[in-house]
This record gives C-alpha cells, sequence and structure tokens, in this order.
C-alpha cells in the first residue's frame, strides 16, 4: 500500500504505523497539493483493490477500508488551503464509488465537524443513517458496498499523541485523571484523554488536537496537577509518532519562560531547503 | 566581509551579528569541510586587506582584524573531524602571515585550550608572551603585524548565549547568581556567567559552552534556585543567536519527562533534504 504512495512524484512518505490490535494502519504522507491529492487518490484505489471491510474486525472503530483522510497543513500552507484540497480529495474518491463525509474545517455542517460522530457506530451505523437527510454523503453514491464502505475525508490541524506514564498501577487514577482533563469532562480544549494500563502502569493516553488551544506542557501541567491530588505523580512520558517543531518550541517557551523563539532560532532549520517538487 | 564567505561555492551564510559597543562582528557560516575552509581563508584574506587593528578598538578583548575562527561539527561531523579541519586552517593561515594559535579540543598543548588564556591581554598581551616558548604560534611567523595581529583558530562544540532577567533592578542579584553559577566559581561545568543590568533589569548572561555537560534546562534551574535565596525570581529569558536543535529537544526531555525525544521524532527533520554541496 506504501508503495503506491511513495511512487507518485512530490510525494514524502513519513511514517506507517500498523497496530495489530486495531488491525489498523496509519500512513502520514507530505507534499505539495496535487502530489498530496494523487497519492491519496492512489491510496484509495489499492484500498479498494486490496482490502475486504467484510473480512476486517479489530479495536478500533471503522467505516471503510480507507476509513479516514485527514488533511493537515505544514510550512506555507493554511487551513484554508488544507479545506479546499480536502473537497478536491472528496470529490476524487466519490467518482472512485465510495461515500464519502466531510469532517473538521472540511465540514459541510456543524453537526458533521466531529470525527467520532461522523464514524458513530462504524460500518453499520453510517449504513442505518444513509437515508436520514442529515447524514448524506458529500460525495459519492448514497449506497454502501460492503467490501469497500465509506471514507471521512476531513482538514485539521497536526495531531500529537502523548502519554504519561503515572507511578502507580492503579489504572482507576488513571481514568479519574483523563476524565478531568480532557474537554469532554470540562477540562482542557481540544484534548482527548483516556486512562489505560500499559505494562503495568496507569497510563494516561492524550489526544492533543489542537496545540494552539493546549499545547503539551499545559496538558501535561493539568495531568500532574490532578495526578497530584490522588497521591500520584507523573513518572515519564511519551510521544507517539511525530510532533511538529512548533509543539517542541511551545514547550521550550513555556518551561523556559523565552520571550521569544522560533524556527528561525534553531540552527537546522538554516541549514536544509525545502525539497523541489 | 559578508560576500566573499557567500560566495564560497557549498557555503551556507548563518547569521552576521554586529555589535556597535563591542565594535566587532560575528559571522557564521556552515558547509562541508572544503567549502568552510575556503570561506575562512577568503574571510581572513579579506580582513587583512580591508581592516586595520592599528585603529580598531571596543569594549571586547581582541588580537587580530581575524580575532577568533571556532570550528564546530554539525550533522554527521565529528570534533575529530572538526581538529582536523581546524589545523588544516591554522596551516593556511599562516602561510598568509598570520601567527595563529590553535584553542580548544584543536590546542597544541592542555595551557592552551582555553580561548580567554590564548587572547589574554589583547594584541598587547601577545605580542608581550611572543617569546615565551609556551607561547610560539602553531603556525605563522612568530611576529606580530600590528595592522593584522593574530588569530585563534579551534574547534569547539555549539555555544548557546543563554540570558535569564531577574524581577530586580539590582545588578548586585544579578553578580552573585553569575558567580555562584559558573564553571569558575565551582558551579556548573562549562558555563560562563556574568551579571549585567540590561534596560533597567538585573540580568544574568550566560555562555553554555557544552550542552552535554550542562544543557539549558540544568542552567536556568541553577539560576532560578540561586536568585531564591536572594529573594528574586527569574522573569523571562532569551536566546542570542541561533541554539540546535539538540538543545530544545534536551529542553523539552527535561521538562516533560520524555523517555526518548530525537531529531527523528521531529516532523520537519523528516520534510527536508541536506543540500547537496
Amino acid at each position: 500500500m506504501t508503495e503506491v504512495v511513495r511512487a507518485v512524484p512530490g510525494v514524502r512518505v513519513l511514517g506507517l504505523h500498523s497496530d495489530p490490535d486495531h488491525n489498523r494502519s496509519v500512513l502520514t504522507f507530505a507534499g505539495e497539493e496535487d502530489a498530496v491529492l494523487s497519492g491519496a487518490v492512489a491510496l484509495a484505489k489499492a484500498c479498494a483493490a486490496e482490502l475486504d471491510l467484510a473480512a476486517q474486525s479489530g479495536e478500533h472503530p471503522r467505516m471503510g477500508v480507507l476509513d479516514v483522510l485527514p488533511f493537515v497543513p505544514l510550512e506555507g500552507a493554511t487551513m484554508e488551503d488544507a479545506v479546499r484540497l480536502a473537497r478536491r480529495a472528496g470529490e476524487n474518491l466519490g467518482s472512485l464509488g465510495f461515500p464519502v463525509f466531510l469532517y473538521g474545517a472540511a465540514a459541510a455542517a456543524s453537526h458533521r465537524r466531529k470525527l467520532p460522530h461522523v464514524r458513530r457506530g462504524g460500518y453499520e451505523g453510517v449504513a442505518a443513517r444513509l437515508e436520514d437527510p442529515l447524514w448524506k454523503p458529500d460525495y459519492g453514491p448514497a449506497m454502501l458496498d460492503p467490501h469497500k464502505g465509506a471514507v471521512a475525508v476531513g482538514a485539521r490541524p497536526i495531531l500529537v499523541a502523548f502519554n504519561a506514564f503515572l507511578d502507580t498501577g492503579d489504572v482507576e487514577v488513571a481514568r479519574a485523571v483523563a476524565r478531568q482533563v480532557r474537554e469532554s469532562g470540562g477540562g482542557l480544549r481540544a484534548v482527548r484523554a483516556l486512562g489505560l494500563r500499559v505494562g503495568g502502569k496507569a497510563q494516561v493516553s492524550m489526544n492533543l488536537t489542537d496545540l494552539e488551544q493546549t499545547p503539551i506542557p499545559v496538558a501535561l501541567e493539568a495531568v500532574r496537577s490532578a495526578a497530584a491530588k490522588h497521591g500520584a505523580s507523573v513518572e515519564s512520558t511519551e510521544l507517539v509518532g511525530l510532533a511538529p517543531l512548533e509543539a517542541i518550541l511551545q514547550t521550550a517557551r513555556y518551561y523556559l519562560a523565552l520571550r521569544e523563539l522560533e524556527p528561525d532560532h534553531v540552527l537546522e532549520t538554516r541549514l536544509y531547503d525545502v525539497p523541489e517538487s
């Protein structure tokens, strides 16, 4: 699958993460608009040809063989660019026979902004809602092929997956902390959090979905604070996958009380050229 | 001056900082070994042709029109590479008629490792020591041209200039803090520090000369601690010039208790190619 994307000129594959429990993979690739669009279309065609939704099951909810396609603006691109690109991709994938639901910043209506709502109930949930005018696909047929499913295409800021390991094995502490810090519990904006047990330790597992609203250090300090109320502390943390440079700069600015810290201040940014497309 | 360096193929000029009080400029440029060597030689020739040491005075000690030439290993280069390059540069500049003193990791003897010792007394001090066998130049003539002076050529790790502004205007507090945290006061290794008054605030001005020995967060926490003993705290900080990515990653690892954080985890490092020379 990765190969068909890598083969597109101007596309740079940044990573592939496959999870056996979820029975799901996440492929990350970057490039200029047209290249990334071509990569997405190539990926969708390959998924339709090689995967069978009816034969797939796993821990993670899903509604299609290409389940979700988020466009994230990087250097020099704006959210408006990403939204426009998501709509072009939606149109393309619709022509390939996928029912397409726009979400995130690309959503056509506010009830469709959040991915968990668009995908609620997975394939079966989507199938049940197809007749509801509120849940008509934005592109493609208003009927589902059980081997292919539907796809959510969106535009959103970069997401950081960040886990905090507590110095206790009591998963209830992690759950309580997660409930307190996450947005849906009245906590920090643009933070999703779960309490899990990983390797015998309680872990607060977070998705930071908008670093301008809640940067990593703010999330961590909230976890430390909430954990302390339960007599626990954060022993260590980890980033899952990639983080943008800005997240690291935000972190340094926060803890060092730096008056400013921009990519320009980082020596290596002055050494590299953005590759020609 | 910058133009003759910029004109060398394969050289990338990273910055020029000129200080009117010091009457001194610092030019930073990078590239592969041969390119950087050519840039250094071009710079030395231009300095000899266009500057006159006998006509120059300023706040900062100096011994030559090209006063100091440190080589710093970046990506893929080792300290051994930098030392070897410093010696090649020394040989070249010696042939141009500069007395050359190797310092830092390139020093031929331990008493010449530290730049302040090599340059002690500026031009006059160097002139007075020329007859001393301990202070013979490593390359070039054992006599000084008063219009050109001498040059210190060395190899060292990247240096970070980092200032902490205190919430007091009392410069004595900054001086006491500086004395406590700097290496020469029995404090942190590879840290030079001064207490200054800048814009009505007390400032602890630091040079971190080896981030593996003392990273930025360790230096800052020592300043915070020492300042607290004087009833003061750090209001804000600033980086002067560039910092390597590793310094920012160290900072994030320290405060976030990250199990690991490498350049590979930073998305932008995966987008850029190192330019061809």
